[in-house]
């Protein structure tokens, strides 16, 4: 797999980005959807910012209060032997899981693709009874002239898909939860399929232990029905796990390609690929047995959660108008470690000769 | 509460159900959907059937194989320590979970509401890869002079919600899984409130820990979105370990009432009471404090899996056409243990007295 990291790879580290608040640290700048805007590539990263306040003896775990509308924290004692402080990201305890980061949206902006100026402000952040926990891993589609943002909505209530719309990324239009508790990991494909809307998502079946990719057809975006089963985990392998939907799909000769990550049993995340169907997307054409990126480079190795290379957006565009014949490369970007922002291209060609 | 429970109770027995096939029993005529068609009221009831083929050394899972339109049979060793046969309707092993049973939805006939003709064939059995381990839990909405028919898909792929319309019980159309896995007890409201179709789900969250029933909204039945939070299970006593939707909520001039299952920690099921914004059905505006009918009789404390009482249906209709005005109590179908079909009457206005 011809495989070029970018020389400035991470992109975008946790240095560049400023907390919102001076009594915040931020943690991650990763998981980054993309677009282009005019001239410029468009990132909506995901920021996840943590309390300064935590010390030996105290972990705080920062909550979207929605009457007051600002961030509250609630302290948790590090020695209660009753809470579970294991896992760096969470907080369990016998009432309920908590984050210990609280994630929100940030725009960054490039003409190049790889320099990016990065906004000092939210574009969006937790705003009501299904982000009090933070929104994560978005993915932008671009419909006609209008973006449509979908992102993980976390609360108490559970894990849920949301979506927003904007033309501008100034002005946005909130649509509420479009997947209920817990699904996540949603891709909207760019067009209509025979006259619907369709988009792969990941429920959870706790009976049977599944994590399993399906598809949703709508008519509207907004209502999802007609649920078909798409892929489950590997049998053995990069991906025997987990699965989830990463990059917004794009169109091929050959079919949708859809570039997903998969999780080993040492929760190691690579990227593979999957070739779906052009008219009955739900059919899985072909999938690589092996993956088509992987952590190798230090800082995709080492971080907040080491071991991750996590994709929620790439560019891959047509040449020529209204064409399925794309790029003769992916321009993937990526979280890496759960920390920083990063780039690379693969040749698509590669991808395409591993989809057979 | 004024209650008064048929002195013919259980109204349908397993006994008084033929099984489809000469080498399975029936363990279980519950859980039944109810509506009425000209003259009759009309059962649609879950049937639960296992194979004779059990024995002191294996059980075997009956599974639908959709390539071969049948029932295949696959067998699990008993003296298997790594295999799991506690919970009498579960198998779990290292590879996956099966059933014990599968069920199929069977009609059964009534010109006084209690004494039933059954049919002897299934109105909808298994038929696709969503329905491997059957069909369960019906409940039926009549919308114009369309019945909708929504259920529980059982199979490897998870625990869906899908849905089926008929106008005469003999032609079904059957409209594919309408909610994703894990989602059940999903009860969708009898009239569009303010242009859309409203249901209620129960989809579930396994990093919460939740099990909460939610609202979601709809054009055309088929896609759902807009999903808000409706409650959670009571802090403690009856339903204090899990909750969900039961029988399709009727209108009173209060609101929308919604007959709902709840459990305690015991696995001991009753019902309660809730009443819902006319206008806006996610919002309760109160609930019942203890349950409206629990577990007494025999019947309801003794069976396949005692203590419990479960509806999927009841009757409670307008006097006048096209008021909100009901009767002035609601006829109760419900599954008693899992096992057999029930009914009993509940005056109203002691559940409405409830709902202060």
């Amino acid at each position: 797999m011809a495989t070029v990291r970018s020389q400035k790879n991470p992109i975008i580290a946790t240095a560049d980005v400023k907390p919102l608040r001076d009594d915040y640290e931020v943690v991650g700048a990763f998981n980054t959807a993309v677009t282009r805007l005019g001239d410029e590539v468009l990132l909506l990263l995901r920021v996840a910012e943590r309390p300064l306040a935590n010390n030996d003896k105290a972990t705080f775990a920062p909550i979207h209060d929605v009457d007051k509308n600002e961030l509250v924290l609630k302290e948790f004692d590090r020695s209660n032997s009753q809470i579970d402080f294991s896992d760096p990201r969470l907080i369990t305890t016998q009432e309920g899981t908590y984050l210990t980061s609280i994630s929100h949206l940030r725009l960054a902006r490039s003409r190049d693709g790889v320099n990016f100026e990065i906004d000092d402000t939210a574009a969006i952040s937790a705003a009501n009874e299904y982000e009090t926990f933070g929104l994560e891993d978005p993915r932008i589609t671009k419909i006609g002239s209008t973006y449509y943002i979908n992102y993980v909505g976390v609360s108490p209530a559970g894990v849920t898909t949301c979506l927003i719309s904007t033309n501008d990324f100034k002005n946005y239009t909130r649509h509420g939860v479009i997947f209920c508790p817990d699904n996540k990991d949603v891709v909207i494909f760019p067009e209509k399929i025979n006259g619907k809307y369709f988009a792969i998502h990941r429920p959870a079946s706790g009976l049977f232990k599944k994590n399993d990719m399906w598809l949703a057809e709508s008519s509207d975006l907004l209502c999802w029905g007609n649920h078909k089963f798409m892929m489950s985990q590997g049998t053995d392998g990069w991906d025997c796990a987990r699965i989830g939907a990463g990059a917004v799909p794009f169109k091929t000769d050959a079919g949708w390609v859809e570039i997903y990550h998969g999780a080993d049993r040492d929760n190691r995340y690579s990227l593979g690929a999957v070739l779906l169907d052009a008219d009955q997307p739900w059919k899985v054409l072909a999938r690589t047995t092996k993956p088509v990126f992987e952590p190798e480079a230090d800082y995709e190795c080492k971080g907040f959660f080491g071991n991750v290379v996590f994709t929620c957006g790439l560019l891959c565009e047509s040449r020529r108008a209204g064409m399925p014949k794309v790029d003769e490369k992916i321009k993937l970007y990526y979280g890496a470690s759960d920390t920083v922002t990063c780039y690379a291209e693969i040749d698509l060609p590669d991808i395409m000769a591993s989809l057979k």
